[in-house]
């Protein structure tokens, strides 16, 4: 299935060019108090959702994709995790590119280790990136974004996809400067989501796929996630080296190489074969 | 008012050496279905709860501290933010100890930027420190936690305090190695807040309390908040030139000199002026 969450926190399924209204699903989501649960709830009963989304999906009213206002899925994330130096050719360059400033050496993931998002930073497709500091660069980084299912730490890669929901398009925006990456990725709006989720049984190899990014139209990113260093299965073993993961928590595995800047009024389309397209437009904030 | 949350998620107020219980006061909350707001419940709103409190604590049922597990009171931030190096002796430290691994020049927190901790890394108290790598070495760094009481962003050093809601104990345990902070300071258990938090209306400056921390009885660090680099308004302005800042969002604003390793079966005993002091038990994970 292909989930959106849209307009007024609807939830949608995509059906080719029209969103399916399935937000009467939501009743088997528990109502909450004070002190929640860790992880998003709809993401945490995710198969319960499912269940009663396909005993009603035939009946349920239809609306063009073209007309709704795609947020992220994901609402409630308890972390949004991302890795940093993940491709080779990124890696690459990063290491001539004198835009890409960097305090510690750039060599490997394994030195660097994974790095935090704020959970504040994070939207849809359709409500665009808003630069912060539009005179610095400001770059578009695409990335296959891992949406964890089930909780767990000390995940092993060889059962690391149990741990998965599904897949979607991630634009790890990023400030280029000095300090740290959790600190210039962070901004409202620098981690977008989308433009739905794909659930995992219609992916059977998240590490084969062609992701790219236009911006204007002209092609800035283009690769696979074959070439990804630490595969999806190792990202989440490395990431739950250190982190515990709850349902909803994002993982971003890292971008390859093309990063470049990005100004206000540019539309960036990022694309992820099996997953989608998305225009994601771009702003001052 | 100094305001717990403890055993099974009541509310409490402390009162000399005894909990009252004024759980009570949840009731104004509301209950919330997915998606969640922004912000911790509880701490968006606070006004309305301390109000309920005044009205009841005369019979409200007490307990003693003694007897009581003190969780964190904020349950559920949007982020948790860190100050990397705020205290100039601890910059000093940092640069001479071997110990202190770091992949970029140890200068000033506006080359470095903030970090954010992961969510699942916050307890309280009575929760212990469990080490995730008990082969590494794994520091205490005692901070004055600022916990933030109304969203915003942008916000002048002058406006700050207007956004905060109380203060408390942190504790920004750290495994040191190579990695990038939000990775090495975010396993479960690495951010402690405690026992308590005092309303900001006790405190009427948050530049000059004295703040220490012992391990088994023998003094580790001991400080005064004077001596932050960036003082807890301007914490506030820089972190909020990148982050939006929700309720409940906890900024640690840095540990002075005296940071070092703790092992399992350890004590540590932290302890801020006006707020009070914690004990927390340290274990392997």
């Amino acid at each position: 299935m292909k989930l959106c969450r849209f307009d007024d926190d609807q939830l949608g399924l995509i059906q080719g060019e029209s969103v399916l209204n399935v937000s009467q699903a939501l009743v088997v989501l528990p109502s909450l108090n004070w002190p929640y649960p860790h992880g998003d709830q709809l993401i945490a009963n995710l198969d319960a959702v499912m269940a009663v989304i396909k005993d009603i999906r035939d009946t349920a009213p239809a609306k063009p994709l073209s007309e709704v206002k795609l947020l992220s899925l994901v609402a409630n994330p308890m972390n949004i995790v991302g890795a940093p130096i993940n491709y080779q050719k990124h890696i690459d360059e990063s290491n001539v590119d004198d835009g890409i400033v960097s305090q510690r050496p750039i060599t490997n993931i394994w030195d660097w280790g994974m790095f935090l998002k704020s959970n504040s930073s994070l939207v849809g497709a359709s409500e665009g990136v808003a630069l912060r500091f539009v005179e610095n660069r400001n770059d578009h980084e695409v990335e296959l974004a891992v949406i964890i299912g089930k909780a767990g730490t000390n995940i092993t890669a060889e059962n690391a996809l149990d741990h998965v929901a599904g897949y979607a398009i991630g634009l790890d925006m990023t400030t280029r400067g000095k300090e740290l990456q959790s600190f210039r990725k962070s901004s409202d709006s620098y981690s977008v989501l989308g433009p739905w989720m794909v659930t995992k049984d219609e992916i059977e190899d998240p590490n084969s796929l062609d992701l790219n990014i236009s911006v204007n139209g002209e092609e800035r990113q283009s690769s696979n996630t074959d070439q990804l260093v630490y595969n999806v299965q190792q990202c989440i073993e490395y990431t739950t080296t250190r982190y515990t993961v709850y349902p909803g928590d994002i993982i971003m595995t890292g971008t390859p190489e093309g990063v470049g800047p990005v100004e206000p009024g540019d539309i960036m389309t990022a694309e992820i074969e099996k997953i989608g397209k998305m225009e994601v437009a771009v702003r001052a904030a």
